[in-house]
């Protein structure tokens, strides 16, 4: 068994669009269709073309079996102290509970060191309290309120 | 009287600081001195670089009185959306309570429409509940929890 987490590809998107939309909120905000809407491939190569946020991926055997998306954002206070922020992590259903995930964010912690980040954040539905226990064990804590605001 | 909201200038930045350092937790991070620390210069001409990510300030009868961080975070889930972040809401000590505070989210929240953002969401401290319902009132949902991770 061979894992790589490597930044993603293009030709990676059909695979990322497919665990997005294996959950009950991704499959009424997906459109995962042979061929995929275009509008994936557009957000793709504007992440691609930016040095601020990497579309990134777990690959098994030379199948896709995670994705997330790690940004860095550079910011004045604490004395210019850049964060890295983790959205839209996804683990093939099968593989679920089996200890990719912690490969992952373990792995996100490092990448978000090297680019000189000192904070790293996420959120996360409040319901979902497996994934508060998860992140709480991998040193994460729980301090903030998440606020969201739909724009559409 | 006469109230700007505008992306910052370097000229801006030790005003900027002296907002960041001016509360209980900013006092012991941030270095509010004279000349400022070039740590904080080269944060901002990093974000100022960046088309992603935008320090705002406002700017009353020529003094900055409020200031927050913009970033739009290109996505691929919900069909390829864009997320805007809030991040480092300050608002002139003698100014607080006077609704500066709503003008500056509403402002956020009209340029994240005109970034073409489906989302705009921020993170707030727990213990912070007057700031939740001033964000609830604006019409944000408490829906996630913040979770983070220190790496210094």
């Amino acid at each position: 068994m061979t894992l790589t987490i490597r930044k993603a590809t293009r030709a990676d998107v059909p695979a990322i669009i497919r665990m997005l939309a294996d959950d009950i909120l991704g499959a009424k905000r997906e459109a995962y269709a042979d061929p995929l809407p275009q509008a994936y491939y557009d957000a793709f190569e504007t992440i691609a073309r930016s040095e601020m946020t990497e579309q990134i991926v777990a690959e098994q055997d030379g199948r896709i079996v995670g994705s997330m998306q790690l940004t860095y954002i550079p910011g004045l206070s604490r004395q210019g102290m850049s964060r890295a922020v983790i959205e839209a992590v996804r683990i093939d259903t099968p593989l679920r509970g089996k200890g990719l995930g912690s490969v992952m964010i373990r792995w996100a912690i490092a990448r978000a060191r090297e680019k000189g980040c000192g904070v790293i954040q996420l959120t996360s539905d409040k319901a979902r309290l497996d994934a508060h226990r998860f992140y709480e064990r991998l040193g994460f804590k729980a301090s903030h309120i998440g606020m969201k605001m739909d724009l559409r």
